[in-house]
């Protein structure tokens, strides 16, 4: 890719994320929370918000270098830490109502060298710092929006065997045909497909199923659904009206799950990147919503820590509904990266249930929320479960069925 | 240079920065304040305080490309915007005894095509904001340390018309051998070091002069001195007894001048990079301390703006001697960079005092400062005047004459 190009797409993409992203309104302020690898991308950001009435644009900048050199060198009894005001300042900004935008784009294993326990003592630490700021955006209070820039490590792990400057041009354009930017008009696609959505969650809100049934190659599963749950997809929409897209790309459907109600056996279907750490070829088993049992290939120690956050972090928190036939899917085979490969496949998520995926949860108490089935916990780590051979139902209160996906497409209302 | 060796040198500069620099002590936490560019170090100097024992080092990046953009883009109305929680994390992390290090390097012409009024206006906001951090700072209530890493821009300033690779390995030598990275035990070489400039400092305390009388081409100033004035060089000491390094490199000697007895023509000797602007081969006459003109060939109105940011900004806040023959000079010609400039040439500063450079300073209220003779100010920027051709005389109460510099090498006590 020439440099006018790539710079071209920069610019197309900064105002996608502006505009689609968090629908920033003139007078807005946004926050801009990124590695440093996605410099040439938020210098286009802020220049795109400004353009649009920002009166001003606070980027917090982190290094998973440096993040890795305090795993591997600081004292043991440390990992409590947290960076002073951090956590202060970004409630702060969301109950002035400033706009979120968070860019992924880490090497999946950028912490492979570091033990998983003082990794794990670090997240819980920061998670519950930052418990009021993450209430506030897991509430849709103010806009926010997930977006993407590769890091070399990252580039190598999804195009492997190429010289960087190859890797990291091929992840830019798989990333670019993922957020519809080769459309002529990239803001009108994302308006379309948005519309596209919003039918399929509607269809299944109007259905309102009991429970989901995924079944394939070592999965079993079945998912209560929380009580007055709510599909979403698309765009969501903060209490005040403005209207956002939280994940750019977005393919899928989603709710929350009964906390309580969750049984059977299931394999994830890609590896998982969590924590600095690949957990490839797991599988979990489910008894009333539990996970009693839980085994990987690689990665076991991660997987056992993530599990052993909080009581919470045994549940589920989100299910989410992908037809393998996702437009992410022709930009790469597997990404390594949620953002990417949770809108390429059904997943479900662990930890927290967004407050918004049933009836009464945002201003329901935490008592309130569990009776709900929605679950609380410090932790939401999505992971992948569709495949193109999987088949799911919905199954209603009286007990009857209805194909939702079959081979891993969604068919309901076909 | 090869990695391996650049490598080598990073790690040592890195120790320095944490040993000599901040003195870091065990269980101290360390923040950094750093461009983007500077990456490569700061990754190093984070491993070092870690090792060190610190609990967390906290890494504030900063991007002058983010700057640049919202100097050319952001709402007229907007430039009174400081980011959010950051004075107050600053003065919360200073009251609780901090270290901090601060990382020059930018392009000496970042904002070049920025609204000097828009800078002006920017930095004026911010400096209000950090004042009570600043006050801590400034009467070395922490230990504090500033350092220079290269960046592109800046190396092709300094090393023009080669290719930037070179350049900013020609930058990066300089930088290694001006801090003394090339001796073969650079802290030990340090504290010799230190050790001579503190002599040279206690020499000029001895002498108790009333004035200095600089002159040179285009240079006849006589700058009286703060009551009870404290000539200080090399290591400083926080009241708690902790030594550290407030700029590597540091060959000056320094002190206050009275705010209001200072006279007579100034002509700069290098020229100087200020919000992000340079400003060159300029003059200022002082009439009872006050410069009452200021001519620039280039850069005249980032000039005039900085005098008017406030009263104190036409006031000086400090005087400092350096030999012509400091081994500055030895490693660059020219830096565009203060950090260096400063100490290979004599230099004065417009703008705030340091509270510990006259007796009774740090206590004094600011009424109390100002009858010593101390000038308060927003701002506080050294331009240098020192030449190879300068003599400075020191001046006693009783009007008599002493020699302190002959042809810019310091000859007092020879």
């Amino acid at each position: 890719m020439d440099h006018v190009t790539k710079e071209a797409f920069l610019q197309r993409y900064a105002f996608l994320a502006v505009h689609v992203g968090v629908g920033l309104k003139p007078g807005q302020r946004l926050v801009i929370r990124t590695p440093l690898d996605a410099a040439p991308l938020v210098r286009h950001i802020t220049a795109a918000a400004y353009q649009a009435g920002a009166p001003y644009v606070n980027v917090m900048w982190s290094d998973p270098e440096v993040a890795k050199a305090r795993f591997l060198n600081a004292p043991e009894d440390s990992f409590e830490e947290v960076p002073y005001g951090n956590a202060a300042a970004l409630e702060g900004m969301a109950l002035r109502g400033d706009a979120f935008i968070a860019i992924t784009g880490e090497d999946p294993e950028a912490l492979k060298e570091a033990d998983p326990a003082r990794v794990s003592r670090s997240r819980s630490a920061l998670s519950k710092s930052l418990k009021a700021w993450r209430k506030l955006q897991m509430s849709d209070a103010v806009p926010w929006s997930v977006i993407a820039a590769p890091s070399p490590g990252w580039a190598r792990k999804v195009f492997p065997g190429v010289p960087d400057d190859e890797a990291m041009d091929a992840l830019w354009n798989a990333i670019f045909q993922a957020i519809r930017l080769d459309q002529e008009d990239p803001v009108t696609a994302w308006q379309a497909h948005v519309d596209a959505l919003e039918t399929r969650a509607t269809l299944l809100n109007d259905n309102r199923f009991d429970a989901l049934h995924f079944r394939g190659e070592g999965t079993d599963l079945t998912v209560g659904l929380a009580k007055g749950h709510i599909w979403k997809a698309g765009a969501s929409v903060t209490k005040d009206g403005q209207s956002f897209v939280a994940n750019l790309p977005t393919e899928e459907v989603f709710t929350a799950p009964h906390a309580q109600r969750v049984n059977g056996t299931v394999r994830a279907s890609l590896p998982l990147s969590t924590a600095g750490h690949l957990i490839r070829d797991f599988s979990m088993r489910f008894e009333e919503g539990r996970v009693v049992e839980a085994h990987a290939r690689e990665g076991q120690e991660v997987l056992d820590r993530m599990l052993d956050m909080d009581e919470g972090a045994r549940r589920l928190g989100e299910v989410a509904l992908v037809s393998a036939d996702s437009p992410i899917r022709k930009a790469a085979e597997l990404f390594y990266n949620t953002l990417f490969d949770e809108n390429a496949a059904s997943h479900i998520a662990l930890g927290e249930a967004y407050r918004f995926s049933a009836e009464g949860g945002i201003e329901a108490s935490d008592e309130e929320a569990a009776a709900i089935g929605l679950n609380t916990s410090l932790i939401h780590v999505d992971f992948m479960i569709g495949t193109a051979e999987m088949d799911v139902d919905g199954v209603t209160a009286d007990g009857s069925r209805m194909p939702v996906m079959r081979s891993g497409a969604f068919v309901l209302g076909d």
